[in-house]
């Protein structure tokens, strides 16, 4: 299991439509191929910044399979009208689990 | 609810010794006021690269009672010897848990 890491700036006012969007979205995550979670993030420092962490089973899963198929268009259709710059994303998997 | 994301950057060849620090540290977060779990993520891309995630219950927690604490002198102790750069240390909340 790996967590891809979104940073996603928004539209200065287009917070509460990205949330919106990002909620429709949901069931598209939900049937991708090695999907296991998607949470949403909100910087408390600059409320304009948003993390999204996706669990996926592999990379590939993310990168190959998601990005390939009509799921991340529909994705982009909607969050992408939202974003003021190119979302900077990532992907980790956890060493520690301390507590 | 919050999160501490504290971005974190190893000096090469530290990474073992670095994660064996934190796991040294688990004890000093557990008993510190609001602080409710601690999870250690490594990138994929990056290796050098860590991203601590701090479960707290306010933000305050945080940066006042922890950050005032012997334990913070500890904690800094133990890890920083091994950061090749300042951490760079954000909060967020989750708005959205979608699965």
């Amino acid at each position: 299991m790996i967590f891809e890491i979104a940073e996603i700036e928004v539209k200065e006012g287009e917070e509460a439509l990205f949330e919106a969007a990002v909620a429709k979205a949901v069931p598209l995550f939900k049937r991708s191929k090695g999907c296991r979670g998607l949470e949403l993030q909100r910087s408390i420092e600059t409320p304009c910044k948003y993390r999204l962490v996706v669990k996926w089973e592999t990379v590939e899963d993310h990168v190959v399979h998601f990005r390939g198929a009509e799921e991340f268009q529909e994705w982009r259709k909607l969050v992408g009208p939202h974003f003021s710059a190119a979302p900077v994303v990532g992907h980790t998997r956890t060493v520690l689990a301390g507590f």
